[in-house]
């Protein structure tokens, strides 16, 4: 047995123990110290910033990108959004204690099904190191003890933040090893973790393809899968041109790089020539580029649009997460629904209709986490969704799909209470 | 790619497009599909018995057991009863469609959180055949593809059963593939199934711990795991002891092969001697034999129990199955509690007192599915608990967690309606 092993399995088994106690905390002792928590940031913020510079001096030495080294850099203003997010969590209602369910049966047994915490969670993320606290808190107030193995161009910035979270936390009452850092950046500890299903209840994947690849792989446990997404656009013939257009816009334009933006538009062929004439100056102007399969391709081209290429084979499962558009003409509604069923990631998927038949064809037929009628896949969010907070949004259909909020933190158990009963 | 490869995923690209066409089965067709199926099976009995008859026979040429052929074994009776759960799971009501949640937030998108099927379920499983139907026309009601990898000592029964599934449901308009079954007794078949996670959303193991471990090990997608249980009742010094005595003869005696049988009697201290003055005599009538802690051996030995002897290490850790019982004296409720918590597997726990916040601590500490105050944990059952059918008990804590009934073998979806909504 490896000594990162032992050390990783340790600090499972100290996470395991923390968990039992964590369950147990009422919710003023858990809002107490999600509060000592985002005081502690501020107090260490010296140590925080001096860690992080040392990350950001060893990212510019490795030759990161400018965009990898913005991610992974700290300042005041930083630290303090974190702070601030910390306490908006604690002023958020606890799921955990509801009761979801009361009856009674034949029997006489009085049956609850209650919320409870899931145990022990881990996370796994790159880059940005706000997660570290982001997801520790969301862990620490659904009553989960939290194993987070962070990017390891962070390891010194999430460490930092990490022991300010401990010592504000233990300040006010949290017990010890509930919120854990993985001290080191060996890549195998990631296998370590997902193989550990004796510690951990659930795994949390959040970064991109190859690293959720290999917790799936190696792990014995429930994954909840983070992955991108390939969202679509589906331009009805039915719909309102400049409302497409506008949720089309947003959709692409307003923050290319996340996963609920749009990657590939699909026009019904009737209005194909007329919404792209009214289209193709604004996407243009908006330096979109167009991936276009041969139909659309034509039009654009009369258009003179500025950008164009011709889509191939995989242009339509490439997640583009820039300013690039895979454009194609659908004949018909069942068209639309089978291309987004074939090249699509079941993520986020709007139809742009007036027509309500096919409007509530699309919704009841795209098997997608949220599926839109008339509105922009931008949507897809815990803050959109009134969640309050979010710590992502799944790509699985089991246990949660879509944004992830507290309440998917948890899981539920059954009370039975009776005087005696015995089965006949 | 080996062929069996071939043929699995096959099943699997089949399952996979018959999921999309049973996803819109309105319910009257979902259960005149279950309904034909039922009346197919009676039809067919003929062939369903002979081909029974053949696996009955390789099974006495083999050498199994007469427990293991007793639950291989069909009679008319059995196919009968068989049919009539089929027609009881039509008559339940149908929980796909049904709206979880429906809200509208301040950007004036409304949204809508609805059941929706989860698409191709995996199911595997050992020796009785009827779970071929049972599991197959849950999966069917619940809108879901099905894809059944039965016992191999069962196959020729399996296949008769689900040709019969499969011919009436068609009659019925159930598409094509809905309903399939791996016609090998290839083991490596297991293997194909649960890594194959681009046909399949869940897979469901039931049976021995091996055949369990063996889907954990090579799965891609979401195991729900049906392991059996380590079952406790703890005997509290407050409790009544007629009523303790009843619910531990119930959940040790009325069947003790189940996995919401009691496996460990945990007594207090305090009534340790008056409580085991009263169990022995009946605990012996019923030829339970006893594995004892020391404190415990040495009060049943002075009361000359019959069947008694000392307890190891591994005694806790078993699961007898059997009329055998791990008894344990502890000092306090907190250490009756760790005990369930170290030895235990967060199934099925009970406690026996008239005490309380005795009752309310041990429910609350205890992290198991089912949690009983004054029951016996025997009433863990998808009928006792009022679910109408079930396809078994997960012992994991994700998506679903004790009895599974048909809302558990739903996910959700979000429907979003707007009038061109996008985001700031």
């Amino acid at each position: 047995m490896s000594s990162l092993q032992d050390q990783i399995h340790h600090i499972g088994k100290n996470a395991r123990a923390a968990s039992r106690a964590l369950a147990r905390l009422d919710s003023k002792t858990k809002n107490a110290v999600l509060v000592a928590m985002a005081d502690e940031l501020i107090v260490r913020l010296p140590d925080i910033l001096e860690a992080n510079a040392a990350d950001v001096a060893e990212a510019e030495k490795n030759g990161l990108t400018k965009a990898s080294i913005d991610r992974l850099r700290l300042n005041e203003k930083r630290v303090a959004d974190m702070a601030d997010g910390i306490r908006q969590v604690a002023s958020l209602p606890d799921p955990v204690g509801e009761i979801l369910r009361d009856w009674t049966q034949p029997s006489g047994i009085q049956l609850q099904k209650i919320r409870t915490p899931i145990g022990v969670i881990g996370i796994i993320y790159e880059s940005r190191p706000n997660v570290t606290a982001d997801a520790a808190v969301l862990c620490i107030k659904t009553g989960n003890a939290v194993i987070l193995r962070g990017g390891s161009e962070a390891l010194a910035s999430n460490l930092a933040i990490a022991k300010a979270l401990q010592a504000g936390g233990f300040n006010a009452g949290l017990p010890d090893y509930s919120v854990q850092l993985i001290p080191t950046k060996d890549r195998e500890a990631v296998k370590i973790m997902a193989a550990m299903d004796q510690f951990m209840d659930v795994i949390i994947p959040r970064g991109g393809h190859s690293l959720i690849e290999a917790v799936v792989a190696a792990a014995r446990m429930p994954v909840i899968k983070h992955y991108d997404g390939i969202c679509h656009v589906f331009v009805d013939r039915a719909a309102d041109h400049r409302m497409a257009l506008d949720i089309a816009l947003n959709a692409k334009c307003q923050r290319p790089g996340v996963c609920n933006a749009m990657e590939t538009l699909l026009v019904h062929r009737d209005i194909a020539s007329e919404f792209f004439q009214l289209a193709s100056p604004e996407l243009s102007k908006n330096q979109v580029e167009l991936v276009a399969d041969p139909a659309a391709h034509q039009i654009l081209a009369a258009l003179g649009y500025p950008k164009l290429r011709e889509a191939d084979e995989s242009s339509f499962r490439t997640e583009w997460l820039d300013l690039i558009l895979s454009v194609r003409i659908v004949e018909t509604l069942a068209a639309a629904i089978d291309h987004i069923e074939i090249f699509g990631s079941h993520h986020s998927d709007a139809i742009v209709t007036n027509n309500e038949a096919s409007a509530q064809e699309f919704l009841a037929s795209v098997d997608s986490a949220t599926v839109y009628w008339n509105a922009s896949t931008r949507f897809t969010d815990g803050g959109e969704f009134g969640f309050g907070a979010e710590i992502g949004i799944s790509t699985d259909k089991l246990h949660a799909r879509g944004p992830m909020g507290l309440e998917e933190l948890t899981t539920y158990k059954y009370l039975i209470r009776g005087n005696g009963q015995v089965r006949k």
